[in-house]
């Protein structure tokens, strides 16, 4: 269907392309660059009139420049005549700020939510978020995809499989994660219970569960400074693991994500590609897991007027 | 009133400090950093509840990041319960996109109206907008000041009035600036009129008005990269004039802007305090004007329910 347009703004490329591929469509021509005081410049170079747009953005670091950009290209194809503007946000930023915590906090998922639908978005696509709260900050149609069957085909694929294997979650709200990953490898699901003793003592990693022997999975949907997942991987490693990996879907990575992640216990850290990582990141204990596939399916079932779930199983259980 | 209350945010704290100085409170208690990747963490440290907030926030370079934290502070307010939510936007970012000048292109600077409004302003203040028709772009009260008194009274201060003093506009878009400058000064105008002869010719810059053996003063709303005003300096220069003087509200002053200043015939910049210059960029050559005054005789004129009109006279006329 030539309505059908794909366009990538500047947060990941690479997938943008890969989605184009298994779609089976040209990435649209644009470009996104900075005037000389930082102002973001954008240039639609085919005309949308009446197209159904797909506009491939992760809210990844720099988050506030991938958010405006992603803002003023909405405005742009809605100005444009558009006719649906589906936003495809395989890494929602701000996900963590969905809850007032404390007094006075902001809740910024949900003005980034009334920010997207302001600026004119029709539909929403995006995967594994932090909360799945998220999807009720908008009154558009929201669909939620999830990597966990890609990740299980991928441990699936090396062997990840049975009695000898458990599925870790790094802390309690984690664990309807981990079930559903172990669930696929037929293996069972262990806890790290985090304790602080007393006030002012490191906190204590409690495993709930039987891991000594075993080959450990820790999963969880982001990793961003990498604390957690490794302090929890040495521990299992300490409780007699003899294998620990790690997996999550958006690779966050920031500040000493990288160099804990290489001085750990982590064997292996399993990601996709929700986020990209410059050639540097990629270091040799990370794989990455593409969801250009689920994506581009994704967006075929969307434009048939198909639902989206049947793609939440995993193709090799 | 101590349910006057005013915060700063990152883009401009030495203003910030002087409005609230003028207005006489102290500034309120708030941080704003970030966290390890990047994303804006806000954290408001007093109560606000049934407060008039005033919040400085120039959306100067970076913009992108100083646009967030205004529109997440906002948020944070709103949940606080502020009774009302003044923004004070000394300098407009992205205000140069404020139509469609080519097909496909957005209206930033409508989009930037729109989602200070979803977030919960209810109420603006601004300085010399780009253009004056932003001031439609929102549907709540925009109050809209002008630096031009300031900006009469320290050419008044330094000698330049009367009739060897020319104040000339780098433009045809300009005119109306100049003129109100010059009423101030008792000073004629003259204006650049810029031409390109033949395609793939040099721009010339035709003088229209008498300069020779005058001491001219260049006035525009904003200068960024500085090429213009540097050119219409150096033609001035060609064309006899003794001194030539440059002044606008807004130093965005990005890219080869400093250098271009430097090496031009202009003897001296006049600018404003809209947009906050680190150490490094106050060079000899400029001169800053503070709107602190004028800003915080609006903040209170506001406050007291009076128009802010009365402020748009030079003093030493
Ligand atoms: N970008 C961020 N980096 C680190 N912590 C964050 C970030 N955004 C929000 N938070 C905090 O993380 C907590 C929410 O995380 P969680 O409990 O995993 O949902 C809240 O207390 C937030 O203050
Ligand atoms: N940040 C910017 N830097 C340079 N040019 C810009 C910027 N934003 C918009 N423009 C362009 O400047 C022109 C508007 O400037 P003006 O004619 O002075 O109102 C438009 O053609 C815009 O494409």
């Amino acid at each position: 269907d030539p309505r059908l347009k794909i366009f990538a703004l500047n947060s990941n490329k690479p997938l943008a392309e890969k989605i184009a591929k298994a779609v089976g469509v040209k990435l649209g021509k644009s470009s996104v660059s900075q005037f000389s005081d930082g102002e973001i410049q954008i240039n639609i170079e085919e005309s949308i009139r009446g197209s159904h747009v797909y506009l491939i953005q992760s809210t990844s670091s720099p988050v506030n420049d991938n958010l405006m950009e992603l803002l003023i290209m909405i405005d742009a194809l809605k100005r444009a005549s558009a006719k649906t503007i589906n936003v495809v946000m395989p890494y929602y930023g701000y996900a963590r700020q969905d809850r007032k915590a404390r007094s006075r906090e902001p809740i910024t998922a949900k003005l980034v939510a009334n920010m997207l639908e302001t600026a004119g978005v029709t539909r929403m696509l995006t995967l594994d978020l932090h909360a799945v709260q998220i999807q009720g900050f908008f009154d558009i149609p929201v669909d939620h995809l999830m990597a966990a069957p890609l990740l299980a085909d991928y441990f699936i694929d090396h062997g990840y499989v049975g009695d000898d294997v458990v599925v870790v979650s790094p802390d309690h709200g984690g664990v309807t994660r981990a079930r559903k990953l172990a669930e696929s490898l037929k293996a069972p699901i262990a806890i790290i219970d985090k304790r602080r003793p007393k006030a002012n003592v490191a906190e204590v990693m409690n495993i709930i569960g039987e891991v000594k022997g075993k080959k450990c999975i820790l999963i969880d949907d982001m990793i961003d400074t990498a604390g957690t997942i490794t302090l929890a991987a040495n521990a299992l490693k300490e409780a007699g693991a003899i294998e620990v990996y790690a997996s999550c879907t958006h690779p966050v990575l920031s500040g000493p994500a990288l160099q804990r992640i290489e001085d750990s216990a982590i064997e292996k850290l399993v990601v996709t590609d929700s986020i990209n990582l410059s050639q540097e990141r990629k270091i040799a204990k990370i794989d990455e897991v593409s969801v250009a596939g689920l994506i581009g399916d994704a967006i075929k079932r969307i434009h048939e007027n198909k639902p989206v779930s049947p793609l939440f199983e995993s193709k090799k259980r």
